[in-house]
C-alpha cells in the first residue's frame, strides 16, 4: 500500500462561497510524484473544535497531514491553536519566527503591530519552517496519532499560494521525499508537456489508449484552452522512473504534433519569451477586445524588455486610426471587427513601432454587442511579420469562441483565449523561423 | 446553534490535481441563506473505505450531509455502495431512477448499456431525486448516526454542476428550508464592502472592535492589495436581518472612510466604470511595467467602450517617446523609472487620445533591474485631468512594492499591486469630481 496524504484547508471563506480551494489542486500531483496517495481533501471555518476534529480525522487516517491557512496574525487565526489542542501541547514563542517578522516590519520601516506576535507562536514540541515570501513561518509536529502505526506528521504552511508554493519545495518536499522512501514508495519521476488548443474530448481521442495505465499514470489539467499533461512513471531509482515518464510523454507528443507548446512544462508566455530571444526577434501587440491581456502576459516574463517593444490598446476607433493607421473607411466598410481591420492593425503596428512582427487582435468579447452576422465570440487575429535576413510572413486567423461565451465569465473567457491563442499563433511563426535559420546556417 | 450542514466530494479527479472542487463553493452561500453554518468540505477519491468514511465523519458533525459526485454508470462511480454501507442497508433497484434511465437511451435512439442499470440502485430507504439534466437520479437517505441527538439527513447529487445546481434548487432546497426552519434557524443576510490600500494587520487594528462579535458576524478576505469584508446578521425576518448587517457595515465604512471601494461587494473595475459612465469621463492608460494589466482590468467590464479610449502599453524608451510624446532627454535625465517621466507619460497619453484624464505608470518589476537607489518594486504612477467644465489636476503617486517583490511571484504581484493602484487613484479623483458636480449643480 502506498503512503497516504491529507490535506487539511482552513478559514471560513473556503466554506462560505467566497473561495474554492485551490492549494490542494497544487499539492496532489507534487505529492503523487513523491508516491502518496492523496486520500483526503477537508476545508474547514476558523473554528476552533471544528479544525481540531478535522486534523484528527486527517491524522488517523494518512501519514502525513499538510494544514494550509490560518498562520496570520488576526484573532481568526487558529491552525496554531488548533494544532496544539490535538497534539496536547502548549504554545511557545519560536524566536526564529518572532525575528523573522521583527525583520520584515524593520525593512518596511515600520513598527510591528503587537498582534503580529502571535505569529511567532508555535506547538510546544513543533520545528519552525521558515517563509521566504511573506511574514508567516509555518511549522511540522510529529503527531501521536498513529496511522498504520506509525506517528503522523503534520505540516502546517502559509494559506497565500505563492507563499505555501515556496515553503513546500524548499523545505516540505525535501523531507516527504526521505519519508515516502523509509514508507517503502518506489522512486517516482514526472514529465509534463504543456499543449494549446484542443478540446478535451479531441485531445482525448487522440492519446485515450496512451492514458490508460496506472503506471505510467498520465493525468490532464485544462485551463483557458492549455492542457497540461502530466506523465508520472515509477522505477527502481530515479534513472528508470525519469526514462519511463519521458518515453511515454514522447510517444503522446508524437500525436499531438506542433499543438504541444513545450515538453518541460513551460507555459505559453514564457516559450514565447524564449523563443522571441533566440531568434532575435522584436514584437509589438495591436489590441482591440483583449484590451491589454496579451501584452500583460508576455510581459510577465522578466527580462522581455530585450524583445517586447509596446503593445497599442485602441479601443476606441478613433485609437485604432489614429494610433496604427487605420483608414477609417476601411473601419465603415467591414467593421471594427473584421479580417481587414485585423490585419491593418497587425501592419500599422508593425511599421509604426519597427518591430520584426506584430500580432492583433479585435473581437467581440460580449456579453452586448453580437449580431447574427457577428455574434458574440467572433473574434480576427492577425500576424504581421517583416524580419530582418527572414521572409516576410502575414496571415489573419478567425476564431468563434461564441460557445465559451454563455454565461457570466464568458466575456473574459473569449478575451484570455484570444490572447493565448494570439501567443500561439506566435510561437508556431517563431518555431518555423527558428528551424529555417538552422536549416539555412547549417 | 446554527443547524450544520457538510459537502463531500467524491471523485479520484479532485484529489489528483486534475481538478478543483467548485461544487462546495456553489452551494455554501445557499445554504447560508438558508440559516446553515457550513462545516466542512471533504474531497475524497473513488475508493469505498475512504468514502465511507467521509460521509460517516461529516454526518456525525451535521444535519445535513450533501454528496457530490459518483453517481454514473461506471465502476468507479460508487457512491450508492458507500451510502449503503453507512446506513447498513442493502441496494434495491429503484424503478423510477432506472426507468428515466431507459428513457434518456430511448431519445437517443440507442439501447442502455448493461452498467447504465447501476444508476437505478439505491440504498432501501432512500428516495430518489429526479434529474432534469442527465441520466443520473440522485437520492435522500436519513442516516441513523445523530447529530445533536437528530437523525442526520444525507442527499447524494450528481457531480456536474448543472445537474446538482437544478436538482439541488428544484427538490433539495425547499426540504432544506422546511429543515432549517424546524431547527430554529433565523433568518440572515449579508452585506459587503470593499476595501483598498490597507494591509490586513492595519485593517484588523482599525476596526477589530467591530469584529468581535458572533452575531453580526464579520469576515475579511484578502486578494491583491484588495480586502473583502463581509458582514452577516441574522434577525427575526428577513428585512431586520438586513438592518442589522446594514448597521454594521455603515459603523466599518465610517472607520475606513475613502479606502472603502464599494458598500455593495462590487470590485474596483467595476466602480471604476460606473463612476466613468456616471460622470462621462473618458479615459485612457499609458503603461509601462503593467504591460497592460490597468488596461485588461478596465475592460473586463462590459460596455467600457463608451468610457475607455486606450492604453498606450509603451515598454521600450522608444515608444515612451513616441507613443507619448516623453522626451528622451527627460528619461536619460531621469531615468524611464522616475517621477517625470510617469508625469510626462500621463499628460501625453491625455493629450495624444484626447481624454479627459489619463493615469500612467511606470516602474521596476523585477526580478532584475533593480538599484540600490531604485530597488525593484519601486514605481511611479501619474495622474493627468483637464476634464470639459471641471478643474485640472495632476498628482504623482510613488509606491515602494519591494518587501512583496520577492521570489518567483513577486514579479506578478508589483504589477498586479500597480494596475490596482492606479485604478484606485483613478477612483478616488472620479469620486471627488462627481461631489464636486453635485455640490455645483445643487
Amino acid at each position: 500500500m502506498k503512503p497516504r496524504a491529507a490535506i487539511v484547508a482552513i478559514g471560513s471563506e473556503l466554506v462560505d462561497g467566497r473561495l474554492a480551494d485551490t492549494n490542494g489542486q497544487r499539492l496532489d500531483p507534487k505529492l503523487a510524484g513523491m508516491g502518496f496517495e492523496v486520500a483526503y481533501h477537508v476545508c474547514v471555518a476558523d473554528r476552533l473544535p471544528d479544525i481540531v476534529e478535522a486534523i484528527r480525522f486527517a491524522a488517523r487516517r494518512a501519514h502525513v497531514v499538510i494544514l494550509s491557512g490560518g498562520l496570520g496574525p488576526t484573532i481568526d487565526d487558529i491552525t496554531r491553536d488548533a494544532a496544539a489542542a490535538v497534539a496536547e501541547q502548549e504554545l511557545r514563542t519560536d524566536e526564529a519566527a518572532l525575528a523573522h517578522v521583527k525583520m520584515i516590519f524593520d525593512a518596511l520601516g515600520r513598527e510591528m503591530p503587537e498582534n503580529n506576535a502571535r505569529q511567532g507562536l508555535f506547538p510546544e514540541k513543533a520545528v519552525g519552517l521558515p517563509n521566504s515570501r511573506g511574514t508567516a513561518f509555518g511549522f511540522r509536529l510529529d503527531l501521536d496519532l498513529p496511522h498504520d502505526g506509525l506517528t503522523s506528521r503534520i505540516y502546517a504552511l502559509p494559506g497565500v499560494p505563492h507563499e505555501l508554493d515556496a515553503m513546500f519545495d524548499a523545505h516540505v518536499a525535501p523531507q516527504l521525499r526521505m519519508l515516502a522512501h523509509a514508507l517503502g514508495a518506489p522512486n517516482f519521476s514526472s514529465s509534463t508537456l504543456v499543449v494549446f488548443g484542443m478540446s478535451e474530448s479531441k485531445l482525448d481521442a487522440a492519446i485515450a489508449d496512451l492514458c490508460r495505465d496506472d503506471d505510467p499514470a498520465v493525468s490532464l489539467n485544462v485551463r483557458d484552452g492549455t492542457v497540461r499533461i502530466t506523465v508520472t512513471a515509477s522505477g527502481d531509482d530515479v534513472e528508470a522512473a525519469t526514462a519511463g515518464a519521458r518515453a511515454r510523454a514522447d510517444a503522446i507528443a508524437e500525436r499531438l504534433g506542433r499543438r504541444v507548446v513545450d515538453r518541460d512544462g513551460r507555459d505559453l508566455p514564457e516559450v514565447v519569451a524564449d523563443l522571441l530571444e533566440r531568434t532575435g526577434t522584436r514584437l509589438a501587440f495591436a489590441e482591440s477586445c483583449t484590451g491589454g491581456m496579451a501584452a500583460a502576459l508576455i510581459t510577465r516574463v522578466g527580462g522581455i524588455s530585450k524583445s517586447f517593444l509596446e503593445s497599442a490598446v485602441t479601443y476606441s476607433n478613433a485609437a485604432k486610426s489614429d494610433r496604427l493607421g487605420v483608414d477609417p473607411g476601411l473601419i465603415e466598410a467591414h467593421g471594427a471587427v473584421s479580417a481587414e481591420v485585423a490585419q491593418a492593425m497587425a501592419s500599422g503596428a508593425r511599421i509604426r513601432s519597427g518591430a520584426d512582427v506584430a500580432v492583433s487582435v479585435t473581437g467581440i468579447a460580449g456579453p452586448d454587442g453580437g449580431t447574427a452576422e457577428k455574434p458574440v465570440g467572433l473574434v480576427y487575429m492577425a500576424i504581421d511579420a517583416s524580419p530582418k535576413g527572414g521572409q516576410p510572413f502575414t496571415e489573419v486567423i478567425e476564431r468563434r469562441f461564441g460557445a465559451l461565451a454563455r454565461g457570466g465569465h464568458g466575456r473574459e473567457r473569449v478575451r484570455a483565449l484570444s490572447a493565448m491563442t494570439m501567443l500561439d499563433r506566435l510561437r508556431v511563426w517563431l518555431e518555423d523561423r527558428l528551424a529555417a535559420r538552422s536549416d539555412g546556417g547549417g
